[in-house]
């Protein structure tokens, strides 16, 4: 932490906060420019940012020198990427792998088709909600444990491992037992109850970006996972929150490179919910794939123009095949195998 | 909801929509302009908007035109705002409340401390949080249960209602025994089993908008609570994300006058959290009074530089009075009167 | 300038860094963390930061640590602030000015009429656009020339100093003749040409904040002002960009405490633009008052539902008596003197 | 325009309007729905707009159906692309360009080296400022008219067209007479003196989109050059301002399919300032080309770690040539031919 002191700060305000950063275990380390003082002060972050030294007399601002985040950093694993397997696919370092699937489990027969194509097309997981997190108290809120038993239907169909959502903590055993990734939403991205339990289930989780969620707090949020010894975290862009009107989300994609700067987790797009409209949906997933994203999660629907919720940005069942390939291109571009099961 | 149809949509694309539109038993009112013609579908909001006509053959937008909430609404309550009444404190119409006490409970001492300083200023209700949202998961977290204890104390000794946050549904029941008001904080703004249960409680909520929820969607997050019979709520604005980088939040006072056109419920403004400065807590909390705002909601320690956390931000205890008279006078400018109790 | 090597970075590349620093004049100050290392360069800021050490091998990233404005810092005036006259009429430090007018020059009858009412409400200046910087070609563009002589008649009339905005270098001398206060729009802050050229016109300007300019950029654009050896420059606040759908702009009130710390300018508030709706002004300009701006600029219109442009913003003329006694009685609420001429 | 009247509007409220969208020769069509009534004026956008309806009585808010742009329209030109040719080289429709070199103009030496580098790898056009906007006054502003020498000079030695920025309007005859394309800076996208004079000079124009534009304000930046009968406009995305803090700027590249339904212009991406840092560029400039824009803008230097400016965002010059063919690779992906001169 580097704590610099206002122009003309006194030497014994200088003197207070070196005391108080010695105080808790840290050096201090004085730096005098010209106009200001900077005292770098080397210990314990959390220590020292306890100390509350942004008000203190003198004092104009703290510059955090260590990234918060420790076992999700690229450095705590020397620079290898993970490589997350799930139920023999990989995803990750080299490794591409799509997720695919209608946005809500809605009927029996809509999801039997849509799992089926997905097989077909060469997807390597099925995604689909069974519960649905949903703005207004008045929508379709996901048909809960009756869709968490289609899932498991098509899961024996096809063979496809489930990706779907756990919104309640008092739910998670009951997804647990469907899920082989459980899904945690943008809007529980700081759910701490929830990220802790899920980090203890050791199930891996499928972590979406909050809708105005830095990637440092992405990352922190990963920790909380990871922390409780679960290390299969798949991080998940799905668009930000900008002053743009004619997006519904604007889809960061310059966090694919900038992700992979800083950490070894996979990172996979989801560039339905941000475009929100069919057409949008390919050269977003090529984009993301040349970027360098370790995969993408896509919504498929047999007939969008009846599916309950989220069809206009569904691709057509029988365009996904094609949309694949290119996908395939896209990612053998960056350097990844697409592997077909 | 008004269907926006593409310059050269045709007859058949048209009639297709009319025809969807109609199968939901809603009106369809059709306007040909010069270049493009917009349907008006008349009926119930959500069967429309479930008709995901934003896909649909030759449609270009969708507007729509009633508001997606109801209860929350000022025509709702035909223009009369709602007055909340938590324990004799009145809040809301012309009424106006601050909410005074430290960050986090952190000891005895220290709570009893300002608990008293809170009274003796004449502010209405006691703040201090027992289970607190960090970013980290190296970062304290409040001391639970034990901090819930401490607040009935406080409580006892001074007869200040208590507002605390509630963060996992599973600690509810433990956390309505002690709270007057529940918080719930901007991280959980669209917890919806959280939102859901908290209604069914029928304990006064305090909401915070989430760091990037746009008013409609504050709204809807109150609707969860109002949908469930609980019309207690307080709307708490404290700090949205910008692009600025000099402030930890953009405290965004146009919401009060905003939200006062759509709402009939209170409207709460924290502005500590947004400065995370002393300096600035003052004035921003006078432009929200002279804004129109029913309440604050404000840090106050008896020793800030001691504190667990966010001491910086914390206004201290000898001058909490001055602020007070101060404040009284904004919020008398914009026609309110600010109570003794 | 802080030098924040990558964990690892070798002392090959550390010493290649002081050795670049110290070609520069500057000194290289080390702080050895157990993680990383931090250099210190103590030097001139622009030489250090034209190093383009971001790039260099081993180097994560840079933080700068003065402040890169200099004249307009309020540590340059040694913590007085500035009070700028414009023809008798003071604003800054305690003295509090209200700007008032149409937002276009639209006809000699309005022009004279506003004039007149604004004058005898008491406010200091009367404002009104000859030449709209306008989203659209096809809209109306102000009257040009003609309306800088309708101005002309207005001061004379009335005796009210003029500000009036210039969009185009080659119109300065015949603006400057005219206004006594230059104003130059949102979209023109970092018009540097412009930005120069006023500076070296010696006339008072009020500079708009850009619509996503950090207030680190808005002094910078003051700077290039200053600069050129013209000392008065009001800042004015307008409205940034956020994601929140249902305001025009996000009027950022918090801009005004935080600027008051940075520098020793008159800090302006409009209103009007951002609210882009009567009925939200005077809440917003109360509230600007309140948390210590200098002055506002709103928008008066004797007729504002025939107004030319921006009609639905602007206060009605008879009602302007009344707004402007609030605003008087908020002023002092933060100190100001409210000044008739 | 749709006008949404407010709940409870009367019925004289209604008749109000209607007759006033009538006083400028637009037909009204009224929705009367079951709260709300919706009048359509259909006839002239900015006739209508002009009304000011947004204050007056009984009404809620304003809906623009028409799109405030023509020229720019995709479907003014009936849904066929534009195709720019530059001396040559042609962008847009199914060619993709290339367009390289330093960020300014700093020495004969380094421009020559550069430009001979960009030449041999294949790029079709040379970039490099003469004129820099700089947000600091006391940074380097550029070489100016030797900076302009030194571009002809390059032009000569290797053929390629030049694309350079014209910051003052002051300027354009010296800058017309050097430059193939004209660039307009983010900070200049509405300056509209600009826009007009580039207009009408008749030269290709590359205009760079705000740093907080919407796409409609950076098409009706475009509508500005092509109302003067210019036709050769570029769209050019580098970057936004959004909440992030880890990134200079965030690239948009939703922006490229969103804008390809929009209008007919060629869309060109600037990865270089939005990443500040060379290994963002090729993954960005990947994305870009495989989400179909119709070129890139990149910085290359020669010795980036002794560049003037932006060293650190140029790519060095030995590795430009696998850049540009993984570039191709990703063009193709995208249904484009990148052409070799």
């Amino acid at each position: 932490m580097m704590i610099v002191m206002k122009e003309g700060a006194t030497q014994s305000e200088i003197d207070a906060v070196v005391k108080r950063v010695r105080s808790v275990g840290a050096d201090a380390h004085i730096s005098q420019g010209e106009l200001v003082t900077v005292i770098g002060a080397i210990g314990d972050r959390e220590h020292v940012a306890n100390l509350g030294l942004e008000g203190a007399p003198g004092v104009d601002h703290l510059v955090p020198i260590l990234k918060p985040y420790k076992l999700a950093s690229l450095e705590y694993r020397r620079g290898v990427r993970s490589v997350v397997e799930i139920d023999g696919r990989k995803i990750g370092g080299d490794h591409f792998a799509t997720i695919a699937g209608p946005c809500t489990v809605e009927s029996r027969e809509v999801l039997l088709t849509a799992a089926q194509t997905v097989k077909d097309a060469g997807a390597q997981m099925l995604r689909g909600g069974a519960y649905k997190p949903r703005t207004s108290p008045y929508s379709f809120q996901g048909l809960g444990e009756a869709g968490l038993r289609l899932l498991s239907e098509a899961k024996e169909e096809t063979g496809l491992p489930i990706v779907t959502e756990l919104m309640d903590v008092r739910d998670l055993d009951a997804v647990a037992e469907v899920a082989d990734v459980i899904q945690l939403g943008a809007r529980n991205m700081q759910n701490y109850s929830l990220l802790t339990e899920v980090g203890r289930s050791g199930k891996p989780v499928l972590l979406k970006r909050g809708l105005s969620a830095t990637l440092e707090e992405l990352l922190m949020a990963a920790e909380y996972v990871l922390k409780e010894g679960n290390n299969d975290v798949l991080l998940c862009e799905r668009g930000i929150r900008t002053y743009e009107p004619s997006y519904r989300f604007t889809l960061d994609l310059m966090a694919v490179p900038v992700l992979r700067e800083l950490t070894h987790l996979p990172i996979v797009i989801d560039p339905s919910h941000a475009a929100g409209k069919r057409s949008l949906v390919e050269p977003l997933s090529l984009a993301a794939a040349a970027a360098g994203a370790d995969g993408v999660i896509v919504e498929v629907h047999p007939c969008p123009e009846e599916a309950v919720c989220d069809g206009p940005q569904a691709l057509v069942a029988e365009e996904f095949d094609m949309y694949l390939r290119k996908l395939e291109a896209a990612a053998e571009l960056a350097g990844k195998t697409f592997e077909r099961v």
